[in-house]
Formats: structure tokens, C-alpha cells, sequence
């Protein structure tokens, strides 16, 4: 059942070990989902509650603490011995226990707990009560952030990886391809997301779809100035334009993609700004090479942006690809600005250029590997504003 | 385009000072996106980046503070005024600087920077870096646990709150429908999770749905003891058992349900183990009405199956309603032993009692209300174990 060899595994392991000794780290306490599956295989929808990856730099395997119903989980997912998966009991569960009092007791039990402990402080599942109990229970302990430790080893992917990124973009393409052929005038947002999710779940024949980290966003209208609002029952109006972003996920790896939609012909003012986004969506993926820093990639976009006058706020991309909800980005390289991270091959980058106004928006996306030499793009989707005409409504069964 | 009365908004907020008051907490820094959206009806997938909704005891409105490109969001789903809607740039995402440090200098700005502070120190959207970051930006204040303050209000829904729960009841209904439809002998597990999907999001032709807050959970076979293992893409064999666990969502609102499906007849065993079961469910049913502890509802439980001789140690249900990934439950209340809520009408809760051997498990459950005088069970679904024949087949198109 494990997604990765045993020795890929150990790869991940010595290099996070590696990393723990430069920084004086004997005993790294991993609370992101993402590290702890990259780490030991673990995966289920469990990172609602308290669990930790135990990762003691002279220990030979992790430790996973964590809920006592989802033992049998860790013992289906991770290669891990039935000896270094610790179960804590249900009365710690939204009670006056923490459940980090009984990982305290754990390394306590097997004496670390006196050491220099790395903490992921800026993990979505380690709560600011779980970092207090913790000190409180460890006073003998010195606490060191780790929080991207863990983060900065994935963000180089192997070939396995690389596969399970590329089989996401096969599925991604077929949910591109259901968002367009049902958005139409007339139709709800909430019946092209439900048909986005049936495509993106099913995956093909050969592999299924695993649940991404963000829903289907398609803001419409006037709220495609809007990002992040999820969809209404409200009916798509002839004129409207709709962006949707999406990824397909297999084994929790993520190939996000994005177009604009526009029901009915646009205006011309939004295919010249469309025109304009691809023009820097291309400039910018020609940049992409080894060598080249994250701000040089960004420099290539806004180069082009500001030639049609154009100044804009955000970053246009950040690396992706192995997570859990809420996010599917890693957190670690960001295309903007100010961030010299140099560029290797098998990076993975979402490049998400968009431009929003007052009362509407146009992104075009695509989802690239760093190459030898260059850039390969991860989905095959047509780069342009797509125009859906009403006559379209008659080929959509 | 808001999901209650301007009314109900401000009746939340009022109880909310009043709780605020009471603990001595003069600004409240709300975290959790269920609240945010409870108090101002703030609704977006933003919640992987900082945002805060802060309610000043002596101020009027709540002020919203989040990323720059959400800020459009807060103003289509908000109540509140422009001037207390505060972006800050992309320049504090992923970086150095710290989006809580834009929370203190607004604080300091606003003359609220050396009063005492009320935070939710276990909401999922507050990390331990960002209580760090807050307490060394804020030196002057005095800082409160304030967990749970809004979600014990949560707790008595209103009845537009009732009916929000009870569209998302349909909901499930039919996605159980589908669910129950689609297992059989040969499909793939994620190509029943795709139909799930389908009809969740669908929902019916009056009113859409929404995303639930856990996906579909369907573990089977040898996995039915591993609850939180989310679907793959094997085949379902025949003998094996599958348990289903979902929930439907409208405005965020959520109605949970699970049952387990047989595909082709049940070990004697297992049906034995079923109807213990819904004894104990329906038991646990017929004691819930206001007045009563959730101990004692769990007491009834624990009488049926102490009879035929089972012990079980995790909760057998909870609080739920209003919220966001990963949970629907409301952290408040739960159906165990020790927790001495007293019930009141229009409280919601999940019973879900599920009794987990070695090799398989069994959950059969309802999502209900508490009336005047005992509960209304909220979905209208069989309360059996389901049995899948494979002459069921041909029926499936």
C-alpha cells in the first residue's frame, strides 16, 4: 500500500536528519499532514485532531502518536513497526487533556525530553494551545522553529513524484475540459461543480482521483474580482466571465491549473487584457530554467505587464505539489519579488498570472517541472480566453 | 447575498460581548473561520492565509482584517461597513514578515493595543508562529484564552440555522442514495466517491450544495477499522463490508450521516453486530430531550451493548452545524461519558456510534435536533445494515 519504495523513504529521512544536526535539532515534532505522509506514508483525514511524526535524529525509525481509532490507519499506510505507532486514548480528544501532554509523557518515557526539539510553528495543525501544552509539559526542553525544515527537502521532486504530479495533470485536463463544456448560460455554479468533481475523482481508467487540497474556486461575474469565494446555486448570465481553478490530485499530489470562461463573446477590453496575461504567462515560462532565481521568473511577467501599463500586487506563482487541505502550495519558493530561491530540475511551480479590475478578472495558468534546460508544462489545455457561444448549449448532453 | 437577518447577525454579537464582558475580554481576535463567518458572514476558502475578525467590546462593528486579494470577498459577503474592512499586502504571505504584525499595528492604530485580548488558542487557522508573533508585537496587552467562546453559542441554533440543516438532510439523503447505488463487486472505490461527489454538490433543483467539511469517508473491507483511510482506486470485492460516512452541506451548514453496506450477504456475526447496533442507537435516540446530559445519552448507549457483553472507548457522538475543513464538528459538546451539557431544544448533534473489531467495523448513524420534548431525527434514511446483492447490478445504470 505504500505510494514510494522503502528506500525513497529512507532518502527522505537522512536528508531530514541531515538537515536536524546543522540546525542542532535532536528530536523534530512533524505536525503537518504533508510532512508526516512524506516522511512515513501516513495518510488518512485525521489532521483534525492532535498527531505528531516523532523524528529523533540517533533513532533508526519516526515515532507516530496519534488518536486511537486511526492506529489501524498508521499501521495500513506507514512502513513504520507496530512498536513506534503509539496511540493515545479518546479522552484527550476536545477535552481539559491535550493530547500533546500525552506525546510530552511519550518523550519523557524514552528520554528526550530534555533535548532541543524542532517544532513546525507555522503548521495549520499545531494550534497555539498545542504549542503551550507542550512547553508547559517539556520544561526541561528547548524548542527550536523547524517549520519548513521538512518543506524545503520536498520541494525537489523525484521521478516516482514527478509521476504521480503528471498523472494529476492528466486528471486536471479532464476536469478543465468538463468546467467548460457545462458552463453555460442558464446553468447553476453548483451543477459545473458537480460535474467537475465527478471528473476529478474518478481520475481515468488506469488511476483514480484523490481529493485535492482546495475546492473547484469559479468566481463569476462580478466576483471574479473575487478569488477565493466558492460557488452559490446562482445561474450563469450570457455576457458573465468565470475563472476556474482547479487541480487534479492522485496520492496526494496536486497539478493546478486555470482559464477564464467567457459566455458569450467578450468584451474587447477583456481579450486584450486576456491577450496580455498569456503574453506573460509565456515570457515568464520561457525564463524558467536551472540557475534562474523565483524574482527573475516574476521579472519576465511583469516586464510584459508594464508595457501595457499594467503594475500588479500579488505573487504570480509558488511551488505545489504533495498536501493536505487547506492549501496544495508548499509554503517554501514563491515567484515574486525579493525571493532568490534558485531554480533546479524537478521543481514544481504553479505560474498563476492574474489580472483583477473593480468588476472582473482573467487568470491563465499552467502548472510547469523544471527541466535540464528549461520547462516542461504539466497539462496539455489550450492557452487563451475561452469563449462559450449559446450554441454550445446544444452539444452538452 | 448574506445567509441571515441583519437581525441575527447582530444578536450573535451581542451574546458574543456579553461573553466577552463576563471573561473580562475587551477585543476578541477571531480565528476560526466558522466564526468569522457566524459573527459577519464571511464566507471564503482564504483561511489558509491569516485573517481575523476582530469584535471590539465598545465598538459597534467587528473589523475584518485579511490578504489584499480577499478583501473584495469580505465586501460581497459581509455585513460590514467599508472602513472596517482592512487588507494587508502580499508581501507578509509565506515571508518574513508576519500578517499578525499588521494585526498589532492595526490594533495600535485603533487604540486597542494595551487591552485585554481574547484569543482562540486551538483554532485550526491560528498557528503557534502566529501567537508568537502577536504577543512580541503586542507588549502592552494581556492576553485570554477565548477557545471556545463563540462556538458554545453556536451550540442553540436559530431556525433559519434549523433550516439551513435540514436542506443539507436532503442533501445526504441523496448522497447516501448514490452511495448505496453505486458499491458493487468490481467498481472502484473512487468511482463511487465521484458519483458521491456529484450528487453533495448538486444537491436539489430548489437549492445547491455545498462542500462538506470532511470528504466522503468509505472505508471497506479490512479498512472498516481504519475510519479516517480515505478511498483508493481498487475494486470492491465480493463479502466485504463498507462503511459510509457523509455529510450534506448547504451554506455551511452541515447534516452528517453514515451506514454500512454489505456487498452480498453478511457474515451471521456481523448482522448480529448490527442489530446491537441500532438497538443501541435508537435507545440512545429515545433518551435525548431537554433537560438530559450528554452522559446520560451515552449511558443509553453504553446499557446496549454492556448487555451483549462490548465495551467501547471513543465518544459516540457530537455537537455539529456551522463550519469549515477539516471537521463539522463544533468542538463543544460531546456525547461521552464526563461531558455534562445539559441538553436544550435546537441543539444539533451527530450520534454515530460505531462499534470497530480487528478486521471490520460497523457504524450506523443519525444527525439530530432537539426538540421541545424529545429529537427529530434530521435525515429520513433505512436504519439497517445495508445488504448489496449482486443481481443489484443490473439495476445500476
Amino acid at each position: 500500500m505504500l505510494a514510494f519504495s522503502h528506500q525513497e523513504y529512507q532518502n527522505r529521512l537522512m536528508k531530514t536528519k541531515k538537515k536536524m544536526l546543522k540546525k542542532g535539532i535532536d528530536v523534530l515534532l512533524i505536525t503537518n499532514p504533508a510532512n508526516m505522509n512524506y516522511l512515513s506514508g501516513y495518510n488518512g483525514w485525521s489532521f483534525y485532531v492532535d498527531q505528531v511524526l516523532a523524528v529523533i535524529v540517533d533513532e533508526e525509525q519516526p515515532i507516530w502518536i496519534g488518536r486511537h481509532m486511526d492506529a489501524n490507519g498508521a499501521r495500513a499506510t506507514t512502513w513504520l513497526f507496530e512498536s513506534n505507532i503509539i496511540p493515545y486514548p479518546d479522552t484527550y480528544i476536545h477535552s481539559e487533556k491535550h493530547p500533546m501532554e500525552f506525546v510530552a509523557d511519550i518523550l519523557h518515557q524514552i528520554g528526550q525530553s530534555n533535548r532541543r526539539i524542532g517544532l513546525e510553528m507555522e503548521s495549520y495543525y499545531f494550534s497555539a494551545l498545542a504549542y503551550e501544552r507542550l512547553k508547559q509539559s517539556l520544561p526541561n526542553a528547548t524548542f527550536v522553529d523547524a517549520s519548513l525544515l521538512v518543506n524545503h527537502i520536498r520541494i525537489i521532486k523525484s521521478e516516482q513524484e514527478i509521476e504521480y504530479i503528471k498523472r494529476a495533470a492528466k486528471i486536471v485536463e479532464r476536469g478543465m475540459d468538463t468546467a467548460v463544456a457545462h458552463i453555460a448560460e442558464g446553468v447553476r455554479e453548483c451543477d459545473v461543480v458537480a460535474q467537475i468533481y465527478k471528473e476529478l475523482i474518478t481520475g481515468t481508467p488506469e488511476f483514480g482521483g484523490d481529493y485535492p487540497s482546495i475546492v473547484p474556486l469559479l468566481p463569476s461575474g462580478e466576483n471574479t474580482s473575487t478569488p477565493h469565494l466558492t460557488w452559490t446555486d446562482r445561474q450563469y448570465q450570457y455576457g458573465e466571465m468565470v475563472i476556474i481553478e482547479l487541480a487534479g490530485c492522485h496520492q496526494r499530489y496536486h497539478s493546478p491549473l486555470a482559464r477564464t470562461v467567457s459566455i458569450g463573446q467578450p468584451s474587447e477590453e477583456a481579450l486584450e487584457v486576456s491577450k496580455i496575461v498569456i503574453e506573460g504567462l509565456n515570457t515568464a515560462l520561457d525564463a524558467v530554467k536551472p540557475g534562474v532565481t523565483c524574482e527573475e521568473v516574476e521579472m519576465a511577467w511583469t516586464n510584459v505587464i508594464q508595457k501595457y501599463g499594467i503594475e500588479k500586487e500579488s505573487r504570480v506563482g509558488y511551488s505545489m505539489g504533495l498536501n493536505y487541505p487547506p492549501d496544495w502550495g508548499e509554503h517554501t519558493a514563491s515567484i515574486r519579488r525579493g525571493d532568490l530561491t534558485v531554480l533546479q530540475p524537478n521543481m514544481t511551480f504553479h505560474l498563476i498570472p492574474g489580472l483583477w479590475f473593480d468588476d472582473y478578472g482573467i487568470e491563465i495558468s499552467e502548472s510547469f517541472r523544471v527541466t535540464e534546460n528549461g520547462c516542461e508544462v504539466l497539462a496539455n489545455y489550450r492557452r487563451e480566453l475561452i469563449v462559450k457561444e449559446d450554441l454550445d448549449l446544444t452539444i452538452i448532453s
